[in-house]
């Protein structure tokens, strides 16, 4: 730890603190950066992860071609921020949300993810109502059971009728290997992805055949970006946890640092092999699996509950109360939307303190 | 649903929304109020659940003596809005936290537990340095394995010597009997908190035998308050879920009516068996199972991502996009940390927006 007297030491912040490793992120950002120059696909990053402003501009510095989001509520946060060309990789649905989204496509370039003919007709007039240019992709479900229209003839039909629509622009198509992202087996993932992304390409080719053009293939996710971001087919990634990281990702060997850790206090040493902290399940998800102890060595997280966390002895020292304990969470896009801010730090200091803008955006 | 102009209908509001059932709510208060005048132990609901002052208020006024709370920045919530009464169950360990502790208590009647000599001596010095009156309660751990003493003589021991302390009043003792809170079987459940609260209560004569009075026996949770809060020996109870409730705690047939929904939207439907609604574990938490699909019948919830339900169709008719789902989230507590605000439902339209003011207060 440096002796210069820019910010407080990691030790010494209050806790439960959420903690952002500014030299891991910058790394993880120019890692996927660099890939992306190697490849065709265009890097536009998933939000949802991060949620934060701050970091969506670093990863259009560093060559990410704008952002993608998965509510409204995220893109309206990127927009007043000043990012200028925004995905919305979902569904937007319902009257409200339809005034929302053409008010937003006046302030930015503005795509959205359709499914189905009736959703995508209401937008197009809405738009024309609102005299906003909005942009569509069709989504197609290449294996993962979500959302989406099914891969062939039914894709090829609503982008046709997407693009016959007046007031809304047929972009191209987008699909999301979500069931592959995870498989821990490399080769069984790659081949997951490909096989998905196949899917959209072969969507893609009967549609051109139509004489329709499909500009955009999009999709893409952490574990899947050197299958998906390498097709030649594929011209946007949207992978978005690579930036943080969490401990789930970090299992399967990518080549990003986990640059998130929780930093908790020990609250409660109850007996020599047990010692409580003061960050549970309102601090740190659970549904990934429990964090893991990072620091000191010999500590396990057994148990998490609202607001503690029981650790187990495994080999380490005895712990202290108001010893500092640091995590790794497993789940990074839902433990950072339970925190209003990140603590940026820097070579063990305390650098900056971002605002998490987007955090519960769910609307 | 009523057609007076009072509120927008349910059926309008945006999604995805956190709605409470204020009658639900009235009930719930009103039925742990008078269970608590009919027996010894008085009511300091635990707001950890409900994060929101105006409920607070609402069980005040219903009788409760005060609240209990989770974390400091809970209580600091609590105190800004004008409650004078509060117990932190939890300890509170660290320069920074003491200093905002004693800080807390010079506005308001503060009691916060304690389960080390070395911690209930930095408050009392704290306190002693800020001029700050504080009580204490010695935490027993009576078999949940969290925090907190041994029953019996370290109890006992630590008891005398933070009576000794100068600026740290002993108030008496608490226990919580968390692993008893969810048992299913009603009798078990029964005798697992009858065990528990006779290891607090046996404690607090062995104190007492010492010549040091015991005034506060504090404890319970929603699942054991019958057993607990009838207890002779207990005078306070801490029960905090009964106000909403959630699906976990209606599964053990309590006399609470569940007044917590979550109002989603059907975002698309890829086949007639499966729709995806527009909300997701970052609205719902799924620690405690899934959600529960109140309406409309004969489709059920398989699967939770970030921002997204898949609705599996279970003997139901056809959902259109736009259509509205009402779904009991099972666990309350770290659900309603997800949002910013309840949309307050009466007779079935919007009557009025309360903030979740303690929502993310984890230090």
């Amino acid at each position: 730890m440096k002796q210069d007297p820019s910010g407080r030491p990691l030790q010494a912040l209050d806790t439960p603190a959420l903690c952002l490793d500014v030299e891991r992120l910058e790394h993880n950002i120019a890692q996927m950066a660099a890939f992306c120059q190697r490849h065709p696909a265009n890097l536009r990053p998933h939000c949802k992860t991060h949620k934060c402003p701050t970091i969506a501009w670093m990863q259009i510095k560093a060559g990410a071609i704008g952002v993608t989001c998965a509510k409204l509520g995220e893109a309206e946060i990127m927009a007043q921020a000043g990012i200028e060309d925004i995905l919305i990789a979902n569904q937007i649905v319902g009257e409200t949300k339809l005034a929302r989204l053409v008010g937003l496509a006046t302030s930015c370039h503005l795509t959205v993810a359709v499914d189905d003919l009736s959703n995508a007709g209401a937008i197009s007039q809405a738009a024309e109502q609102a005299g906003a240019q909005l942009s569509a992709l069709v989504e197609v479900d290449i294996g993962m059971g979500r959302c989406g229209v099914a891969p062939g003839p039914p894709a090829v039909r609503l982008a046709q009728q997407v693009d016959a629509l007046p007031s809304l622009r047929f972009a191209g198509l987008q699909g999301y290997e979500g069931h592959a992202v995870m498989v821990p087996d490399p080769e069984a993932r790659r081949q997951a992805a490909e096989e998905a992304i196949e899917r959209l390409s072969a969507t893609r080719d009967a549609i051109e055949a139509t004489g329709l053009e499909v500009g955009i293939l999009s999709g893409g996710g952490t574990g899947t970006y050197e299958t998906t971001g390498a097709h030649p087919a594929m011209n946007e990634l949207q992978a978005g946890s690579y930036a943080t990281m969490d401990g789930r990702y970090a299992s399967l060997g990518l080549p990003f640092a986990c640059a998130l850790t929780i930093q908790a206090q020990v609250i409660s040493v109850p007996t020599s092999e047990r010692a409580i902290i003061d960050a549970g399940i309102k601090t740190m998800t659970g549904e990934f699996g429990l964090p893991t102890v990072l620091s000191p060595a010999g500590w396990r997280i057994t148990h998490l509950s609202e607001e503690h966390a029981t650790l187990q002895r495994d080999g380490g020292g005895a712990l202290a109360l108001g010893e500092r304990i640091s995590l790794l969470p497993s789940h990074g896009c839902t433990t950072i939307n339970l925190h209003d801010a990140y603590q940026v730090i820097c070579d063990g200091r305390l650098e900056a303190v971002w605002p998490i803008a987007a955090r519960g955006c769910v609307r």
